[in-house]
């Protein structure tokens, strides 16, 4: 249930932080833009503060879509087999229209990533597929940076006791809190100048990656015996993005990776995720694949195997690579030990790689076509689920294309100091 | 701020059957069609139930649209002045679209009718007209029941405190939630079956005023001498109404009335009002007006007579009649006393008529278009909005067209038993 503020188990001052950076970091939101806020009701008291923020940069008109997990859950408890392939197609018609329109994107994670684990996963996999299908449109829009966007946390309860299932639900919050604190940089004094130092260091990083044109990364520890084809004309991003209408953004807050486009046709060998992936409500453990042209072609896991198995086989593009990022094992996510259950921050803490759609503004040429982007094999997909490869275990090669090797990251770690 | 269930200060069983009212009642809900329901995130514990009866009778997809005052009033204590010219036209395009395409609608009324009371009338009149624009698609969709739908209440707590302000929160709220209850028959062993006979009596005087045929009514009383001529071809309704696609639903959750179409032009002569209107958060008291060859000509009110003169001056139907409806004195809402400061209450506790869109069903053939509906008198508008007329004081005549006179009512209740 929506918390009251004056109940906040947290320094309600560092939620006011929060608000700064989600709008004028992450979102980056201009005077006069409008903003499309998607949150579960549980994250009211961030939210409300996003609106006052969002209103005092210029905001045209804040649109909240308020989610609530207590009514996700009742359609799985009470709906007849047919509700599990609907999903509001005009409404997200309509959000395309917005953000082809001006309009801004903020989404808060809050809810607890296993709200659907006890649902029978033929359903949830039905529902997460119409909903995918449904959501195209404007999941273009977004990945295709048409407009400026981002995603933020609230520590709601319901998160913070499956992390912290043995403490109370107010210590747990209140933990969950620092550690969104933290990692967000809502806890220093001055967050957009945190956030700008930070940047800084991506974009070195990025450059440094970039300047090298790699032809493919080679992976290799336990379980992991991987190369990734990059695709051609790929570009490094990380950190702060800028719209294809001229606006700066940050897509992620928080984020620690930087990431391209791997090629969908040039992926091979072995690789066994370092994390569990929560999806749809299921935690899945112990994943273990091997590529052969790109596309998945064998795939257990020790636990949730059945709901993966259904995750690539949304469509043919959810067999392949649509991401490919470095994040070292001593960010400060990594460090923080925490497993979020949730990607905004998992991902944070370990190299990784995503199934499905591509960026398409991973290409040195960002104005290019499906066909185009195709062309120079990106991956195409309704899905894009990212999972951890990297541990202090892992090491990285760069690979030119004439078979030259740079070390990338060694335990881990980056090979080169910048 | 949204309460616990546990923590709810009335009878949760009430509350259970009030959403059984909502969707068997008041939506009418058939297996497989969608629903779209507004509310205040204040309003959850009645959703919340409400998405469960939808799901258990067979609802393909229940999608809240959930609102927040809290952001609703930061616009105004935030936002620069441009942002009052801005409405979600996207948003409801989309809601349009998915009537259209058989989904059914709910709003729970729920939120602090004085919200804005203390806002600039200014901004609180531009979002106003900015909303009605962009609102247009969706209500002509909703008052030609193009599909089936329905409003209902929930009794948050600011909305509790506005009326019994002398009372604690919590039995503000209990005394609100026995209001609401008992008005929507809730409080009834069997709803349905009270709803069922209730709908019976309304049908027996709609089908009175219908075989009268009269041409005009003739209002009397204190301040009031006003002569409402019928639109051609017009059909009283009330209670049960059925959809374009052959859905029986009860569009309002409690209703006391029957209604029909005024003819837009032959309306003439002073009325007064003898209730408040709460419009937009504000309070307007003390309404007297003159109507000339059916157009408002002199307007004035003792208070918040700006809000009242910006509300007619929305467009140029504002200022003229789109619905006259007949309640007697002694419907039960008014013989509770209260004034609930909503029109979905108060209308049901005299009669009244509403400025601006008529509706298109208030006719012998539904089906005709807009051009056919203006021919026989039908006013449009981008308002509603219902003021009441009616009191133990007012007497009112069915006119034929040749002049003669029926008692319709007397003293403010019905002339003749049925």
């Amino acid at each position: 249930m929506t918390q009251t503020d004056t109940a906040l188990p947290f320094d309600a001052a560092q939620l006011d932080r929060l608000a700064e950076v989600a709008i004028r970091v992450g979102v980056g939101l201009r005077p006069g833009q409008d903003l499309i806020v998607t949150a579960d009701a549980a994250a009211l008291p961030l939210l409300r503060r996003i609106a006052k923020v969002a209103y005092r940069e210029g905001a045209g008109l804040v649109t909240p879509m308020i989610s609530d997990s207590a009514i996700t859950r009742a359609r799985y408890e009470m709906a007849a087999d047919h509700s599990f392939d609907r999903a509001p197609g005009w409404l997200y018609d309509g959000m395309a229209s917005a953000y082809g329109d001006n309009s801004a994107r903020l989404h808060i994670v809050s809810d607890d990533p296993m709200l659907l684990a006890d649902q029978d996963t033929d359903k949830v996999a039905r529902a997460g597929k119409a909903l995918n299908q449904a959501y195209t449109p404007a999941r273009k829009m977004i990945t295709g940076f048409q407009t400026n966007w981002s995603i933020c946390a609230y520590p709601a309860p319901s998160w913070a006791r499956l992390m912290f299932p043995d403490m109370a639900e107010d210590a747990a919050v209140a933990k969950l809190a620092e550690a969104i604190f933290a990692a967000s940089r809502a806890d220093r004094e001055d967050p957009v100048a945190a956030w700008n130092a930070h940047n800084a260091e991506l974009l070195a990083r990025r450059k440094w990656l970039d300047d090298h044109r790699f032809h493919s990364l080679h992976y290799s520890g336990p379980g992991t015996d991987l190369t990734i084809g990059l695709a051609d004309d790929h570009r490094w991003k990380g950190g702060k993005s800028t719209s294809k209408k001229g606006v700066d953004c940050n897509p992620n807050i928080p984020t620690e990776e930087v990431f391209t486009t791997p090629h969908r046709e040039r992926v091979s060998g072995i690789v066994r995720a370092t994390k569990p992936l929560a999806h749809q409500g299921s935690l899945i453990e112990g994943i273990e694949v091997r590529f052969e042209g790109g596309r998945i072609v064998e795939a257990k896991a020790s636990k949730g195997e059945e709901v993966f198995l259904k995750l690539i086989d949304n469509d043919e593009g959810a067999r392949r690579l649509g991401e490919v990022a470095l994040v070292p094992a001593s960010s400060p996510i990594s460090a923080s030990g925490l497993l979020f259950y949730n990607t905004l921050f998992d991902e944070n803490a370990a190299s990784h790689i995503a199934l499905g759609q591509c960026y398409a503004d991973c290409f040195t040429d960002t104005k290019m076509s499906d066909e185009e982007i195709a062309a120079r094999g990106g991956n195409s997909s309704m899905i894009h689920v990212d999972w951890m490869i990297g541990s202090t275990e892992i090491d990285i090669d760069g690979l030119d294309a004439d078979g030259g090797r740079t070390p990338v990251m060694r335990g881990g770690e980056w090979a080169q100091a910048l």
